[in-house]
């Protein structure tokens, strides 16, 4: 799995090393290992960083891509950027990079709490940042955003959740037992002690029931994948998301996908979700794609309802919920617009 | 298999031998048998019958218990209502219930171009039908209706599809490929020639697929199945979904699903699928239901506007695809006015 996970695909990196990790369920993580990357340059006062987890089954480098540049909202000219990787993406501490016997199908379970607390402790302890002007994230992204928000509500000047959700939806949660099992299901998986390459009936039916459900009908039955090259949808479901997800690490995939399925910030609140949201103290704008099927805009708008002063904006895009990826021009322009807006606002 | 494909839990029917049957692919089925089930009276000029086809994974029970009865738009006490099963569904000609070596895994592969035939022949030769005052079916069955009115043009006086299109999209098309591929990706499947029981794991995967698209997100994240006294969402799903499909022959599903995935009807006309709608004479009424993930109002709508002289009528329901069965006393009452209303047109 090492030529995946590696800087020759993912781009450089760094990592902080957090020493032995409580996790919240009690388990304990061995010398965790925070990878990040970093543009621009933190201002004297420390008052431009911004911090951007990774989504499910992504690292920092497509956030780059995607959302990163001169000219972009996110620009190193103005702003000091964060990518963060989540625990269990491959470039963090993983099952996939962790030596016998905790890696593999013995890593603990984390949580999205879990990321955040690491995650603030490495923009305390590594760069001495009290406040961040913005945390933003994609869809689990989003949720490590609304756990910011809510946890460390004196340390989130601004927060962009874009296409997720503060506490997961029975139907999502549905959805991601189908992904799950998908991966589990196949003879090859062995509970988690597979040979590399194995277990690819399982990855490549994942990849299917993803495709099925991250992209918009119209996408396929318009052809829309054209723009990219793709020929047939077969074409475009094997070169784009069969690629995308045939070289990770089945064990990486199903701590990523357990961890957001159980995403709540209610567990702040003893259940309370709407008490959970008046912790909020960012100013917070909260984006939805209107053709989300993992998140769909009245889900978005429901929670955006609930979070004191925030304000819900809105994109469309044939490419539904993988939008997220930056294929959809209109989507780039107009996430980019949001969030000058956002970071225009005085705190 | 035998218990579960009975009169004793689909109720009385006859059937229709038509010998050996000559497939649309070449391929002959031996002795091809038709299961069905009448209600009512055939009137003197043979003017009063009603076909209703069987959908995916039903017989034509759940069309009696959903649709027919005194005071319905079906009743029986107008009309004689003919409602018919599809070939594979298990208890017409099926993988399941065909001797060796036909049966099984080698069962060949039927179109709805080949139902329409067969149901054709029986109502012509068994009952002396030259005109249906109406042809009707859900789903798989709306295919088949649009088959019927396509094919059959001077023998269907009124149509009404329902919640299914004359022509598959792309993206119905992916879905059926993730519910086959969780049939036959089971080990024990082997090819179709499985042990009674064996594919319990594939059927089970394939169940709660079936349910993550087959009702709304709603019914879910607001707990809707609760009007049906169950307790969580995986209670709904085990006792509803999986208990509708774990009893169900795998082959006969695989033969259902790779039908609808193949249904057509430009296949009249090279490709030309507004030419293959002009040749309906019918008086169609299309019925849509809102929140259908599998066949959505906008693909309905956009077959409707290519069907001459056609009506679209829209019922919203928070069952989605699956208010098809019945579970939705709004949805019934709408479509039993939809009917009524078409049944009441002169032609």
């Amino acid at each position: 799995m090492g030529s995946y996970y590696s800087a020759d695909i993912h781009g450089p990196f760094e990592t902080h090393d957090l020493g032995d990790f409580q996790l919240e369920n009690g388990a304990k993580i061995r010398n965790l290992s925070i990878a990040y990357a970093t543009f621009g340059t933190l201002n004297a006062d420390r008052s431009n960083a911004v911090l951007f987890p990774s989504w499910y089954s992504g690292t920092t480098k497509i956030l780059e891509q995607a959302y990163v540049g001169a000219g972009r909202a996110l620009d190193p000219a103005k702003y000091f950027i964060i990518l963060v990787n989540q625990i269990g993406n491959g470039l963090s501490s993983s099952p996939s990079n962790t030596p016998p016997p905790f890696g593999a199908g013995r890593f603990p379970q984390v949580s999205i709490g879990d990321d955040v607390r690491a995650q603030y402790r490495l923009i305390t302890e590594k760069f001495g940042i009290e406040r961040l002007a913005l945390v933003l994230g994609g869809s689990m992204g989003a949720q490590e955003t609304w756990e910011w928000a809510v946890r460390f509500p004196d340390a989130v000047a601004r927060a962009a959740p874009i296409a997720g959700l503060a506490r997961e939806t029975a139907h999502n949660q549905l959805f991601l037992d189908t992904i799950i099992e998908a991966i589990t299901s196949d003879p090859a998986f062995e509970e988690g002690w597979y040979g590399e390459g194995a277990v690819h009936r399982g990855l490549r039916r994942h990849a299917r029931l993803f495709a099925a459900s991250g992209f918009t009908q119209n996408l396929f039955n318009r052809a829309g994948w054209s723009e990219l090259g793709f020929t047939t949808t077969d074409d475009f479901v094997t070169g784009f998301v069969e690629n995308h997800f045939l070289p990770q690490d089945p064990n990486n995939l199903l701590l990523l996908a357990r961890k957001w399925r159980a995403g709540d910030i209610s567990k702040h609140t003893k259940g309370d979700l709407a008490a959970a949201f008046k912790r909020i103290k960012a100013i917070t704008h909260v984006i939805a794609i209107d053709e989300d099927v993992f998140f769909p805009l009245e889900d978005i708008a429901a929670a955006q309802a609930l979070a004191p002063g925030s304000a819900l904006r809105r994109v469309s895009s044939q490419w539904g919920h993988l939008a997220l990826f930056g294929v959809d021009a209109g989507y780039t322009a107009a996430v980019d617009g949001f969030l000058n807006e956002l970071l225009a606002t005085r705190t």
